[in-house]
């Protein structure tokens, strides 16, 4: 079968062909129908070879939905025919976080050689691809999975920074939004649907204010130097009782910190360079505004995205690629020039 | 093997002899070390033909430890050699409420005829018993596992049921616990280590107050005519903030809901005749006072637990018995001569 | 001043000419702009000389507007001139209860001789009204205190009991409200905007079920002999996450516990004919479905109802009557023949 | 009346003779009984003129116990000769926050010219004072004024801290406290009583370890070079469920920071030098660590921490001085030579 690998150090994605791999005991086997690219895939192809610990070659794609085509001995639970998605951040199964369904923090993982698809076990860019459990495969029913296949990262990952928060969002509050992209725009559909909360954007130039504004955010500022005293202005004295900050640059980080109230949630999301950070302290920032950096999702959460899928609250903006022009969907990622998300379908 | 099964509709169970089994892909075989006998045995075993729907001849045991002996194919994530302990409640594993841990409450376990062990699904009851996957185990380490095997139910049944009133136990509140046997004083037992408030027990005989008192109940009360009366006295004009009925009868239940205070919780535990309810309505009852009838607990709920007795809290009275003197144990649960819960010992 | 009183057990309430009162030290003075006729109203009406505890003759009215015209001595922290509603449910303000603004469940009013306006204080159906303290109004700016009004009991009653449910209101979930009158309507309108749960209204009429669709129920169902059925059709086998009876007899509480799913919440708010309950226990109800009858509100929930309204998320329906016809308001009250809240504008 | 005052800005403060107060509307005039020295007076007394806002002079002691000896017009709630603590972070107690008890978080204080006794408004260390509100004042029954008065303020703000965090101190969690001093031996105390969390202290001598150890704490780790690795070697790779900074210089926070674990949280609560912080980001910090730097407590949290008192769980480590000694008790605050909390006692 056709497949999107990373296989060389420093090189671009290629299209190779590969064996098309048979379920193991406990595994399924999805005809693939759409598979997500994301800003990650492009963080890891660009480590050093001594960070880098992903494997080689690497079927990339930890965006995934697929046809149930064939089970594993012993995997039960989903029928052969189900259309799914996957739950990407897969953990140990047992432990106490993965009990709970927080796979995304199990700390076994590492020790057991447990790795999300596309990060490690092979990932969705191929025309099939192997699921180790059902328990990791979400039916979709009659959702389209071209539009559906980014909830699994770019919906999960938001929606579990903003549900978290849920209780702060109370009417009259003001939740901030900083970067409109992949994931940004999804949270501002999710903030619009899930809480009274007026929506605040942030961004670098005016069409993606307007974009911002389009997906429900009632305002949309310009993330300059200004940013910081035109947010409050809208928010008033008391400040933002939620930021998400999906860029992750020093700069966005300021802008974060300097627009949070108090008892506030700051939530960084973006991966930014890598060394950005919040500053908290006592006089540094207000009362007890808390600050996080979380990881994509847990199983339910996912779940509960495309309960709210079938709602038809998402209006998700993907641009749509053959297998064979996958390399160029990178490409256009890397450049900036994409709308939406790029949805590979093989 | 030897095993301990329910046979024919009414008659007492028996020692057979039976097949000992091997685990298919995904199971778990494990040499049985514990496994505790229960009231609810007694109950599914009263039900006349017509409402008995678990199969026959049925192993009997719900609550199950062991050694795990043998892994199936693609069985991961435990090893052979570890020491467990069973999680009963089986779920689907891929539903909502399973991803989240919570399979006592699965929706689909009955459509797809998942039942828990030794309340259809082959008990514990045995010298070997199968465990569908490696999730519903968790490890022991160096615990005994015939004081520990009564916390998969007599514990974890009490421990939902408190964690979730957690919130409500603060500092100058009473929790009222209504029966002090098996589940009963493991509740006083967490109920203590686990909040500030004050513990109050009810039961029938100044024999079981002197238990209850032993375990950590700071006061202890005939639940008699003036139970009430003088429960209230004890609590101040504001009623208890939690109640448990750890017994389900009608006059237990009425006391209970006679020493509720505002928004207080009332948690029905106790399986009772299976007719016994709580009137709530306006007027009925303290305003806001809720009234609820959980059933076992979830997944990380019973790691949590495991974690607890590892920091030692717990003092589980237990009475030991021979795999071949499992009819007698029931005999005794019947008899209500136990004390504490009886476990057979393979 | 013209006051709208309560005079004589079982005599019809009656405008009266009363003393224009002055604020005591720490009390302010309201020019009444607005005040509503409440069910409630009627039912103490309705109670016999000996379990009638609300002082003769009682100038009526529990829900109330009005700008602040004069300042008791020490009365600070508000303006003379500010527009404000009243928050009804009045405490002692020093207890734990009042300390979180949770008045409404204070152990110490009854003690103290403390009543809410209307309901044992002078009330707001007057010309003037005292209320004892600053801490009860929460300024409304700019709204239009004639539909703003209804929220200080109409709407605080059902944000009250639906903020308690909101984590289990996820996509996917049904809220069922039983009774789309004036409480219910104003919860239809609460459940849109603050979670993504579906709606689902039961009434007793094509014409209610239409108003209930109208205010944004996605589903209006006839509270008839197969409305569980037709409500369950709805769910699917789930059942619904939170059922709120706003009517409280015994069919209706019926009802409510006849669509509650597992782990809902059942939630008794309408007075009903006082003697009505909901069953619940191990085998009567779905496992850990809550079953609960709260009463009114916090004072820091009247404020966020007030942000929401700023917001323009509701929409009141209204009757106005002059204070001279409140005695007519009351009698189409009795009569049912009302749309929406009765609102006396002085 | 004596009064212990801060005078002239960088001077020590000083026994003066003042005039006695008298209530006004609304205030409640208290013979203290108790009254409470901090790190925060030394603290406001260190800062230079241009900094200072808390008036001159400046009657001290925002920690204050007393009995009540006169009500102005119109306070009600409270009775003359009841035995009180005084509730310090004064805020509107119209507010959002306020309306829920947390005064500290008031937006509104600033602009109206609300400050808390001792810190603004004339504070406890005198033979008499004004509380501005009934809803200021706690009664404490019998309990001992000399060692709960620090449970205002050194009781508070780490029980404020802890209760936030309480739902994540499950069995086998740990908490590690940085400072065993004032609030951080209140802190183990409480973590002991209110949660089966393993309580990990740290502090610079073996002498405060010891009574780190004597309050509760099952371990005392050195806060030197290898703090980290200690720590981390007991809670195993894991780390800490919750980590309590009292001190909030820079090396204890990156000490906590290097011991937080997975979705734990870090809390900041020592004043430090006012420039330390806590860095937050992705890739920075483990995931979902979230870091928070909160104040002082709300008023339903100190009426809570009095039940608690009542049951007897602290063993609050005090050093009476009489008010004509206070300077002295400022000298050995600043030179760290008491034995736990410096109370004057008129």
């Amino acid at each position: 079968m056709k497949a999107i690998q990373y296989t060389r150090i420093g090189a671009e994605p290629e299209v190779t062909e590969i064996e098309t791999p048979t379920p193991g005991p406990g595994e399924v086997l999805l005809k693939v129908t759409a598979a997500g690219v994301c800003h990650s895939d492009d963080f890891i192809m660009s480590l050093p070879e001594e960070q880098y610990v992903y494997g080689l070659p690497l079927t990339l794609g930890h965006e995934g939905a697929g046809t149930v085509v064939e089970l594993g001995e012993g995997a039960t639970g989903i029928e052969v025919g189900t259309n799914v998605v996957v739950y990407g951040p897969w953990g140990c199964g047992t432990c106490w976080q993965c009990a709970q369904g927080a796979e995304n923090y199990c700390p076994r993982a590492a020790e057991l050689g447990i790795r999300p698809p596309g990060l490690g076990a092979p990932g969705a860019l191929a025309e099939y691809m192997i699921v180790d459990s059902p328990r990791h495969l979400v039916p979709i029913g009659d959702l389209d999975p071209v539009t559906t296949v980014p909830l699994t990262d770019a919906g999960l990952t938001p929606y579990h920074a903003i549900k978290r928060s849920l209780p702060k969002l109370r009417g009259g509050s003001t939740a901030v939004v900083i970067g409109s992209g992949g994931l940004g725009h999804v949270a501002i559909e999710l903030l619009r649907h899930l809480s009274p909360a007026r929506v605040v954007a942030l961004d670098v130039s005016e069409e993606k204010l307007e974009f911002a504004r389009s997906v429900g955010a009632h305002e949309a500022v310009l993330s300059d130097a200004s940013a910081i005293e035109t947010v409050r202005k809208i928010t008033g004295p008391g400040g933002a009782a939620l930021v998400l900050d999906f860029v992750g640059y020093q700069p966005t980080i300021d802008i974060a910190m300097g627009v949070a109230g108090t008892a506030s949630d700051v939530t960084i999301v973006g991966l930014g360079d890598g060394v950005a950070h919040a500053k908290v302290g006592f006089g540094q920032t207000p009362f007890e505004a808390t600050v996080t950096a979380p990881y994509w999702g847990s199983r339910s959460e996912l779940i509960e995205l495309i309960d709210l899928a079938h709602q038809g609250i998402f209006d998700i903006a993907v641009e749509r690629f053959a297998l064979d022009d996958g390399v160029e969907a990178y490409r256009r990622l890397a450049a900036g020039t994409l709308r939406g998300r790029a949805v590979i379908v093989p």
